[in-house]
């Protein structure tokens, strides 16, 4: 959590860090400015100090609400330099660098460049800025980085909206199940009081509206039926006819309106009924499920032994996985969870793979085993998102049921 | 434009380029990608080849709807090799970057490395790619990068699409425009039916819905009014009710759904009657967008001579400007315009410290004047987007048209 910044930095021996990037989404300088996400600007933490935010005069009133303490860029000259550099960007953020250094009294030693940008520009930036200011190199890191382990665990305040964020995620997964429910079948295609078909478009539609009804954004959701269903990331497709009794993977992980923490989840429904064998492979799943809550003991756990416990859960029932037959795309093709927060997948990973990661008090994370068949026409996964609370208990967030068949009313 | 970047390569003498980077919106592989967003995954282009995709097996389906060949990581020998780093991803990764070497057949020479993503990562694997096979550095670069140089003209295909972007932007103009003239005042301020007050946030989320069925969706507008207007890059507050006779910026600025082309335009409204300060600024502004329309003469011609001319218009006027007097927050405080593709802003630019930049068949440009005046409760902004075509012609394709008063018919 944000309280262990300095001991991580002081763990790589940084004297600063600068996050900074372009108007993309990016986690690190949003995670600084209280879950704001400035549409641009940097932000400067030297070992042992507040950050401070600096931004250009069109960024300044969406900077207030930060709650650091924020430096025009034009008071500190940027104008002056920027004519000088004779509007060569990248030649005056070199010079205006040097202002930054001098005027803040950072340090000689090493400054830890994080954000997310455009990956030339800073390559190419980290690179001159080395070279005009050796007492303080720009390094990068890979693996489990500085913010990495700071996402790792929430503190109070990210968890107080991360619950309101799965509440409010629930509530809409209840509302698309009793939308769909309010439909009528002709043959084996659900439809409108028209008679055209409810499509997966339509569905869609129907989700984002209720997300933004609740201050919540899509971020590319998954309603896959079918053959759809048996690939885990394939989003569906938005003309198909909602069928009775396909496996219907519904994928939903929202995020706050604007940038901001989001929610993961999943549910596999089968409308109005469902086949042998959807309910065979459901039964399997949740069965899976239970065994990875099971599995669950205590802080400090190697998150790889939940894994396993699922792998081999369905290799005894004879599926394949991508353990016992790496690179499959049938059976369990993929790890069992992950980290969720400003980012939808963040460290812990829950994978057999994955041999250093702890569970910890804190720890916001998704359970989600699945089942694939793509050439059998079917997929299914369930999905919950968990938090560690301070007791040391795995609680699950997502309030929603998990019944497989949806009934129509209409 | 795409057939460029050969001759770009070229240039630069890369003898390839790897376009990469994590989750996040990454334009230069979109682009690449034939404007689909995938959610993973590096393209690799040799000079004088095809560009080629790889991707894990999560992205495979996904990675279809690309066009390009595309190849399963996993088939290349990446779970073998992520064992062999006893699941280090980043020293997998090295070797890997190995086999694809050798794989691709990748010619001796620098490699340009770009994309969006996170920046510390990138960074230090860069410098261990380079200090592993030295025959291929890692190379990135500032200022007008290869891609920029490619987004600066769109081929027809990508104006066909922008085309289709502009019209439903206008449309939702026009809706939103008959959304709030269906409501009606009690003393200054706009109510609903039930006598509530009519807020920002409630037409926002009018506007969001409006997108979302034409398949567009917001990414943060500004709906600002009064001494917010004032602010060029203020949101707006969602809870403030709309009041007669205000200066309204509304900067729409969607993009296609899941990641896609933008547009971008700006009206100026006053609810029911305008105050003689907003309609004198108004006028101001609608004569300094003329200015710079009536500026433009021909491809090859300067960018930056429209922003002098809408300058002169100003400062001619008595108001401040960024040129004369710089780092100031009242007047015309922004550039004239910018480019706008897959990102919302790129080059050219159209500023008078941008020198280089010229006008070229193929642009899409904003012309977006403004005056600013937050102590005076006030602010003022007209953009459109335009295109400059295959015969040379500046055409406007917001089609919406630019009136000030909007009239309660409620």
């Amino acid at each position: 959590m944000k309280a262990d910044l300095d001991r991580l930095m002081a763990a790589r021996e940084l004297s600063a860090i600068l996050v900074t990037g372009g108007e993309h989404q990016n986690t690190p300088r949003a995670y600084l400015c209280n879950g704001v996400d400035i549409h641009g600007g940097m932000v400067i933490k030297k070992h042992g100090s507040e950050p401070i935010l600096i931004v250009g005069g069109m960024e300044i009133e969406e900077a207030g609400h930060s709650g650091l303490t924020v430096y025009n860029r034009d008071s500190l000259g940027w104008p002056e330099i920027y004519t000088q550099a004779e509007g060569n960007r990248s030649k005056a953020f070199v010079l205006f660098w040097g202002k930054l250094l001098e005027t803040f009294e950072i340090a000689p030693g090493k400054i830890g460049l994080y954000g997310t940008g455009d990956l030339h520009e800073w390559l190419e930036l980290a690179r001159r800025l080395t070279e005009v200011y050796p007492d303080n190199p720009i390094v990068g890191e890979t693996g489990m980085t500085l913010f990495d382990e700071a996402f790792v665990t929430k503190d109070a305040g990210e968890l107080r909206i991360m619950r309101e964020v799965a509440d409010k995620t629930s509530e809409v997964l209840q509302a698309t199940w009793d939308f769909i429910g309010s439909h009528r079948a002709e043959g084996e295609t659900v439809v409108k009081a028209d008679g055209t078909p409810l499509t997966i478009g339509d569905v869609k539609r129907f989700v984002r509206r209720e997300l933004m009804d609740r201050e919540l954004e899509d971020t590319d959701m998954i309603f896959a039926q079918g053959r759809d269903a048996g690939f885990p990331h394939s989003r569906g497709e938005a003309n198909m006819p909602l069928q009775l009794g396909q496996s219907i993977v519904f994928d939903l992980f929202p995020r706050q309106l604007g940038g901001g923490y989001f929610h993961d989840c999943t549910r596999t429904w089968s409308i109005g009924y469902a086949t042998e064998a959807v309910q065979e492979t459901y039964n399997l799943v949740m069965q899976a499920f239970q065994t990875a809550v099971d599995t669950y003991a205590e802080p400090g756990q190697p998150t790889h032994t939940m894994q396993e416990a699922v792998l081999d859960y369905y290799e005894g029932a004879g599926h394949p996985t991508i353990r016992s037959k790496p690179g499959t795309s049938e059976g369990y093709v993929h790890s069992l969870g992950h980290g969720v927060g400003l980012n939808i997948h963040e460290r812990p990973s829950i994978s057999h793979l994955a041999k250093e990661d702890t569970f910890q008090k804190g720890n916001f994370i998704t359970i989600e085993p699945g089942l694939y068949y793509p050439d059998r026409g079917l997929g299914v996964r369930v999905e919950d998102s968990f938090i560690i609370d301070d007791a040391g208990e795995l609680i699950s967030l997502t309030s929603f049921h998990k019944d497989l068949v949806l009934p129509l009313k209409g």
